[in-house]
């Protein structure tokens, strides 16, 4: 059953009804994001010591230390093969595994770059380039996440010595958290409290030395260390996420964070002319990457469920012949094809948010701060509801994998596990989401007052229409129109969102009608983020997309990620009055049509995401399709196999056996 | 802040406005069940043999010889202090770790007890009881999980020396997943296909040698070992679920399981005259157990995120004062109380499952067969109902612990990684929902033909009254009497079940329209299931219940446990026609107003639930409160802090500092 030249899936693959290099364009973006993704995932799949397949059999020491070492490789690579910075981080992608590195160009210099003056910029980045200092980003505290204004490290301005004395007041102040913290940074950036003549200033940003940069040790008055092991085999314990502690530590004055606010000479808090919404330009960039992540993520997890769920056959047999084919089973159709287009759907949405992240950049540097809040609101809300989609989808699929999808050889228990953080870093979900429930909230207060709203939130505009407006849908068919759908989806959001607004109007103030009806809030919300993927889709699909029966199979696959979000959600649409309950069902019909389409193409478009093996990571999911053989063998490689007489056999099996110390007790 | 006197939740115990002692009783069913509970836990967490708290640290081998070590002194201990069968697995239920002790006493013994003739049971049970032999239930298979009747191990009778040749015809024959099976069992009870005079008879149960009981190694024509690591730090790490192929092994005749069906010496394939109904009683036994591990997972989760969520404070600081707990959100409240809800349900349904197990006993001993098939329909709906709810509410409460809640300190991750399996073992969640449909659809079929629906399904008597009438709600007050939440479930389950049963009359056949709509069918069941368990809620507060506000408390649980699936559900309710869009309002309205009478009394209603800080496992959960002081300690306790500088810092970490090997790029 071996051989580089076996394909179980062929029979898959004949079956698609188009171009897989084609699709592998629109998912990628272009043929050279195709040739560079290509080049690099075969460049870390073939080098040994990107190896990943030991990971869950390693201590947490043993693991830290392979990821120290696939760094350094990384690195050297880079460097040797004098990669681009578009390879280099597709590299870094293809390497698939948390490190230290990630936060020290993911978060330390974007910080620098974004927050620094010219000045501080010109002395500290050339250093983070060249990695002879190793930075991270210190913000969170042992009793602060989400909360940045209730942090409580403090930093003083000693005027006497033109210092700053970093300082953590409480346990609760304590650094925890940052990645590269624990074992690894010689710097960081800290966030703190500042306090000049008394007064409290609000948090600011500060570069601080940690560690010797001759032996690594860390530096007089602090305290810094891992903080123990996280959720799942591998999986982020190759981070070092670190705990941090000062006792009144000295840094010069230079070291504050000064683009937007400064400390002068004689101690005194000024804002330079730097309009602070520049910062927010990074955080709509570091979101947009979140989402992007999101559809890789999810991408992978529907690619090893699709493969292996055609591969499995159970029940069905009928004269000998093989069972079915799992994937044919409308239940596991409805549960992975679902998936399978939001995938897709976040992929687009994603390319989408990397161009309003340049459409602000511009409007930013021309202090055009108009559009600001409505893309804030969009990205948040898109980080929170791609990455809860994700997070969860993966386990779904993890499950449509039945028993071996819980084996680690799967792949599916380490990408979850890995994954899950990002419902949390970056903005708590549940917090974003009450910030665009604050901002559609804002905006549908202002409907009436002329003032326009904008980007996402121009359908809000057409409010009377909204309304008033029914859905017309007579047939199944119907429901495939792109208008129908983005109408439902309109209707739904601004609904929903006008009755709230009208709920929290009863209450005696705004904020107590906000924070009563918090929970409703968050459905208003993922209702108008629904709306921008679904609409995003459309739009993607309206493209001219090359390849024969692409643009076909991605119209099927919007119709399907939107029909199963308004079965999904068929109170909201049923109780706004836009759809009938007899629409209702005849989405539901459609939506089986439409997984028949997808059944054929599903194998396909996995394909087409383009995964080499070794970044998917997983038996269940091989190209290949050569599942079961490739599982035993695995199995043999379990350190608990070293022996056919398990260690602890002789003390603590054998005396019960032989009766050593029990009493019969029946 | 340390010390035994400190209670950081003392402020919220107070504010309980019921007798937290009593609630305990109600909980776990006596005053009895209580104390032996209360010993048993207080017994293990004293043991230092017993504790757990190191596991995610410790590699495979030294996890697994742990492991080995437990079963074997809480065997000594159970005999030393000469516990009963009802201490003894609570004592196991404590100790709180996967093992191969586990399938000898829950699978291998009731298989041979279930299944073996007298004889039989006279000479393997003595053995087994004194664990002079160990083993395991070897079913599954690597190509073959679900479907049973597919399974290729074959069972070969050879009259010549009146032996069953034992054999795995393929790879994916090989016994794959039991747990017990991969290095400790001597003996398995194998399912197999029964074949005499070229005849293939069917799966059946033989008694297999594994291992010699002399030096534990394979016996001849057997191989054997573990499959390999599985979800999670520790979790189900623990177990050796094994891999096991047979290359023509002998086993003497009687060693077939032989109650229900018989091989005699000439070969020849006999029925006995025991019903084969019999063997579905103890698929009723074990699923009622799973349904009550349910309850125990899910609670422990929610114990954990609801004192958390008291302990941490984050936003709202105003004036000086502390942050806002985040329980007193409204968000929180929201995905949280409805898991307490469920919690509660789940104990008092599982509770009634034991009733359930025992009339069911008591009919097949009496030869009434009448009700098992509604009673296996019951049992495996609420099997599935309850391991999957609890699966989710398990990663919703960490979520809820936010960043936290990815430590391993914090316990959730690893009752994640070691609660899944429930929702794929002994019978895959979608399967068996599946079966329950069918069943529904069979009832639903048979209401014209004056054939009652009984048990759970006796509501579906009704089926004129409850298609025709309509919800009476018009304040939001209505919604809290339990006729109207009762009636409410009946309708939408039975409108659900008739508009499927419509739906599949539509298609050429009736099999053909089951497997096109499975997908809503699947709606159906849980529709129906979700109705059994509000119902023995409503039942179980109608009980006498002792204790200050005890049934007060267990009333707006109820409540809230079945408005907030009201809300979930409301696409249903409302499209079935049996609810008002302003009804579905008004149920979600009171909920809030339920949440805000569960907010006092959350942290003694967790408190109730009596576990150990060792049972839990959970520093964010810990009785006291004092997670962060806690948090800090055990952080330090990570082997990467072994040392300060890390291993790997030489090799890999301080060339790059000192650019012994980078080339400048920028």
């Amino acid at each position: 059953m071996e051989g580089a030249a076996v394909d179980h899936l062929a029979h898959e693959r004949i079956r698609a009804e188009f171009d897989v290099e084609a699709m592998k364009i629109a998912w990628a973006g272009s043929k050279h994001a195709v040739d560079v993704a290509d080049r690099m995932a075969r460049l870390v799949a073939s080098d040994p010591v990107f190896k990943k397949d030991n990971r869950m059999m390693l201590g947490r020491k043993e693991l830290f230390k392979n990821t120290l070492r696939k760094s350094a490789h990384a690195w050297r690579r880079i460097n040797e093969l004098r990669l681009t910075e578009e390879e280099a981080s597709m590299l870094r992608i293809f390497v698939d595994e948390p490190g230290y590195v990630d936060l020290h160009w993911g978060m330390f210099v974007p910080a620098i770059k974004g927050q620094g003056t010219d000045e501080q910029q010109k002395k500290w980045l050339p250093l983070a380039y060249k990695m002879q200092i190793i930075g991270c980003y210190a913000q969170t505290e042992l009793g602060h996440g989400s909360n940045v204004q209730g942090l409580e490290t403090t930093a003083t301005f000693d005027p006497k010595t033109d210092e700053f004395i970093i300082h953590s007041p409480t346990l609760t102040s304590s650094k925890w958290w940052p990645g590269g913290l624990g074992k690894i940074s010689t710097h960081a950036v800290v966030y703190a409290r500042l306090i000049t003549d008394g007064k409290d200033h609000g948090i600011n940003g500060f570069i601080v030395q940690l560690r010797s940069l001759d032996d690594h040790s860390p530096l007089p008055g602090i305290v810094v260390g891992d903080i123990g092991t996280k959720f799942g085999n591998g999986a982020y314990n190759t981070m070092d996420n670190g705990v941090l502690q000062f006792d009144h530590v000295r840094i010069p004055r230079n070291q504050m964070l000064m683009r937007v606010s400064q400390v002068t000479r004689e101690g005194k808090f000024v804002q330079s002319d730097v309009p602070r919404q520049l910062l927010y330009g990074t955080m709509v960039y570091v979101r947009q990457t979140i989402v992007s992540d999101a559809s890789k993520a999810l991408s992978r997890a529907v690619c090893i469920a699709v493969r292996y769920s055609a591969v499995r056959r159970q029940f069905g047999s009928q004269d000998g012949c093989p069972e079915t084919q799992v994937i044919d089973y409308k239940t596991q159709q409805s549960r992975l094809f679902p998936l399978l287009a939001s995938a897709y759907a976040f992929r687009f949405v994603g390319e989408w948010l990397k161009w309003l992240y340049r459409d602000v950049t511009e409007r930013l540097q021309a202090n055009d701060f108009s559009t600001l809040p409505e893309a804030h609101a969009c990205t948040a809300g898109l980080k929170s509801l791609t990455t809860s989609v994700t997070a969860d989808g993966i386990e779904e699929c993890r499950k449509l994998c039945g028993g071996h999808g819980y084996l680690c050889s799967s792949g599916l228990p380490e990408l979850f596990a890995v994954y899950v953080p990002a419902c949390t870093y970056e903005g708590d979900n549940v917090v974003l989401l009450l910030q665009v429930a604050r901002f559609l909230m804002k905006t549908v207060s202002q409907l009436g007052s002329g003032k326009k709203p904008v980007g996402t939130t121009a359908y809000m505009g057409s409010v009377q229409h909204l309304m008033q407006s029914k859905c017309d849908v007579l047939t199944a068919e119907d429901w495939l129109k792109p208008s129908v759908i983005l109408e439902a989806f309109e209707a739904r959001a601004i609904r929903l969102a006008i009755n709230c607004a009208k709920n929290i109007s009863k209450f005696p103030s705004q904020e107590e009608g906000f924070s009563e009806l918090s929970a409703d809030l968050l459905e208003v919300a993922i209702a108008h983020c629904q709306l921008i993927i679904v609409s995003k889709f459309i739009n993607k699909v309206k493209e001219d997309i090359q390849g024969h029966g692409v643009k076909e199979l991605l119209q099927i696959l919007c119709n399907v990620y939107a029909l199963s979000l308004v079965h999904k959600h068929l109170g909201d649409f049923i109780s706004t009055g836009y759809i009938t309950p007899k629409q209702g069902a005849l989405a539901n019909e459609q939506l089986r049509f439409l997984y028949a389409q997808v059944r054929p193409n599903a194998v396909a478009l996995v394909d087409a995401f383009n995964y080499t093996d070794h970044y998917l990571g997983s038996i269940l999911g091989r190209y290949d399709g050569n599942v079961y053989p490739k599982l035993y063998e695995e199995a043999w490689k379990d350190p608990l196999n070293d022996t056919v007489v398990p260690d602890g056999y002789h003390e603590y099996v054998r005396p019960l056996l032989k009766q050593k110390f029990t009493v019969s007790r029946m």
